[in-house]
């Protein structure tokens, strides 16, 4: 390890459309991940007023675009779900509007002029005291002036994980560090400029964290090797489907005693089944250690400040302490531990007790029963790692990672929404991925299937009664009532 | 151990006004125990029908009473909330009607006639339709019939822990148990006849369990040597504060190799400051073994039949399974552990925790926040047990007694509803519970004053920086938003 050590921020702002995306980021309730942003499309019609109030109550923003490009992708990912906007009556309310200004158009929330002209032809007409901006049309998503009190629906667009600011303040302020902080960043043009150059202009990542200042010395990198060939420390953010490319354009360009750190939470399917952990990848593909950070840190509260916790797994302990420097910050309080597969796994297995926390809130089965539900699942969290991660250690369960992630996920968090939706409705999980939540998958449905068939491998489905009867309610071989029964008898007992 | 093991139930069925009448019953939020009643004193005037429908969906019922000394005690407890039942317009409602029926007033939640005939002199006088009962009174509270539609206050009444039905039965089921149990009742005359009769013909205590049929083996026996003489196993129910007196009468009266379990939530302050373990006095005057009985298991979903869990910590295992297969249910489902004294003073300390889940609420610091509080509070709560009653296990703590008794209370609980109360009112922890909970006391602030004290006694006030903050900020020296300065550099981190 060098005294001062270099790092590359691999913040991988690739606006992708994958359901995985949420990888990248851990949005508050409500919101879908779409690359770094948190969206929530609402169906429900608002004046403006009402749909500006509820997406800043939200702590978001509604809908701008900063490229044609922007709402291009925005208009694709809408349709995906099923939503058309090609009439006025089913346009999205924007941030635009002169309310007060008369004519001088500008952003709600920066005071900015829009950042890109997007206005249909002949608007705006400003008919009838029309001071709100409206989007619609039938190939590409325009700018149109509405009377603000005109109903409509409306996206609010919420922002991401702040952490490259924290690891910016902290390579610049320790010794330890070098002071530059190289982040890739894929390249475009925004009105006519790259992207690369207007962040390391403006220390502002106008496309994706706008309104975030970066520190001057976190640096864009249009270019992956280059960004990443004197790095101690590659710190991973990117959606998981990506690091088997970004690998392999990595291996052997990097430096051989490099570490990883991994922020990716969900987890891959390993070939033929079962779960593939996202740090394992990295250290298959690169040859090197990989770490993980985890917890009961929602994006949205960090970036606001909010105090919170979490955990560093980390095998090889001699990194702890750089690691740690690298990510505390006054709010954001880290604990290292060597546990990094169980701390990993925990990020997965949560999602599946979160549904069986909505299938009691569901079933109206009340707070014992929920706190019954919460604790086995725990403890089958705690045999799951047991039995095919060995040798972790109980107390990295009551770390961030374990029993605070487990709890925020089980009383907030879309998988306990959804589920308790499923046992109310009698819809099916993916009716109401699509209602709820515009198409985007479910992480705990999934993850239950790949665990189920690792226990089925091993003949465990009945040490883990809880794991094993979520996935046969999720996927209809049960009904939710049946989730009692299947704990009755559970071996912690 | 006899092969056949007698039972007492020493089910204390005190009607208790003291604060601590809590120990003997787990109500639901907004309940107040009272003796081995849960009761809910609405000052928000309401229609009867709306103050029925208020009630049943709280799994209650309007209050109705047995006798006049239950009329009496009851007018003493409001008056001591400061409330006065001397005009009409300050009646309160009871279960008692002839709405339909024309004539024949019936107990609504029964269908039989009003157990005790309270009517003020000329009263039902009918007039005007007045198809409802309510009660008030200068002196005594009398029964006035009213128009159902006036509006006026009401009291809630639910009932307590079903346990003694879940011991009868299973004594009554195993061959290990006498079948006969022995429930020390206090003797009474309910119109006549000795309310100890009345429960061994009827299986019913038709002054504290009403609608709840004893199995026909429980035995209510007026005289506590009496009840005792033979036990193997004494089960204490009832509020510590009657503990002392009931060890004196028994001390030499029991079998030598007899054995206590204490179902008392709550703790005693030890003399000189500090807290003394309601199994520790048992044991100390008694000398016999003492095991407890916690968990996230409140008493109206227990009787509800609601699936839950319960822990039973039990120092000699070879009393493990008997007192498993005494309490084990269908729906109640028990784990043994030895450390007894973990599994006690976790269901003390929950409730500080609580109090700081209530704060981060007040203050609206979200989720992470939220989870990091619970979690630094299980961190401290193991730790102080490692301090003060050391030799437990970290797996305790994953038991119901533990992490899910503390999250249902953190989440639910009025630990943590009148420290919300307190950040967002400005008002005291006093006034919050002369005005929240009727004037009975928080067992959080109490709690936490006792810890402070031992903390301070060792020097360790500074390793357990959210056990003093919470302290602190119930006593005004510090200010709910320092909380999260004290735990920013918690020694977890």
């Amino acid at each position: 390890m060098n005294p001062a050590l270099s790092l590359i921020f691999l913040f991988g702002l690739v606006l992708s459309f994958a359901a995985s995306a949420q990888a990248l980021t851990d949005c508050p309730h409500g919101f879908t991940a779409l690359g770094d942003k948190c969206i929530l499309v609402s169906r429900e019609k608002k004046s403006w007023y009402d749909a500006n109030r509820r997406c800043r109550a939200l702590k978001a923003n509604l809908l701008v675009f900063d490229s044609l490009m922007d709402a291009d992708q925005m208009k694709t990912y809408l349709k995906r779900q099923g939503l058309e906007f090609d009439r006025y009556d089913n346009a999205l309310w924007t941030a635009i509007n002169d309310i007060g200004r008369n004519g001088e158009f500008i952003v709600e929330h920066t005071g900015n002029p829009m950042p890109f002209d997007n206005w249909e032809i002949g608007q705006p007409d400003r008919a009838g005291n029309q001071d709100c901006v409206a989007t619609y049309g039938a190939n590409e998503l325009r700018y149109h002036d509405f009377q603000c009190d005109f109903k409509l629906m409306y996206v609010c667009i919420g922002w991401g994980s702040a952490i490259a600011k924290i690891v910016g303040a902290n390579a610049s302020a320790l010794p330890e560090f070098e002071e530059r902080v190289t982040m890739f960043v894929y390249e475009e043009m925004i009105d006519g400029k790259k992207l690369t150059e207007i962040i390391n202009e403006t220390h502002e990542n106008v496309k994706y964290l706008k309104g975030h200042k970066l520190p001057p010395n976190v640096v864009a990198v249009p270019d992956l090797v280059e960004a990443a060939k004197n790095a101690d420390i590659l710190i991973f953010v990117v959606p998981h489907q990506f690091i088997p490319n970004f690998c392999k354009q990595l291996l052997g360009k990097i430096k051989p005693n490099a570490i990883a750190i991994s922020l990716i939470k969900g987890f891959d399917k390993a070939e033929g089944g079962g779960i593939d952990l996202i740090s394992h990848i990295i250290t298959r593909h690169l040859k090197i250690p990989c770490a993980v950070l985890m917890g009961a840190n929602l994006a949205n509260e960090v970036a606001e400040g909010n105090f919170c916790e979490t955990t560093i797994g980390c095998k090889d302990k001699k990194y702890g302490k750089v690691l740690r420097d690298l990510f505390q910050a006054n709010h954001f309080r880290v604990v290292v531990v060597d546990d990094s597969d169980a701390v990993e796994v925990c990020g997965a297995l949560k999602n599946i007790v979160a549904c069986g926390a909505g299938f009691v809130d569901g079933l109206k089965l009340g707070d014992n029963t929920k706190a019954a539900v919460i604790r086995l699942g725990l403890m089958e969290m705690i045999r799951f790692v047991d039995v095919f991660y060995p040798g972790s250690k109980l107390s990295t369960f009551f770390e961030s990672c374990g029993v605070a992630d487990l709890i925020t996920t089980c009383y907030g968090g879309r998988n306990r929404r959804v589920s308790e939706a499923f046992v109310t409705s009698g819809k099916t999980i993916e009716e109401l991925e699509k209602e709820m939540l515009n198409g985007q998958k479910l992480q705990g449905p999934p993850t239950a299937e790949e665990v189920n068939y690792m226990l089925k491998n091993k003949g465990l489905e009945d040490k883990f009664p809880l794991f094993t009867a979520i996935h046969k309610i999720c996927t209809n071989q049960l009904k939710p009532n049946d989730l009692i029964d299947c704990i009755r008898n559970h071996p912690e007992h």
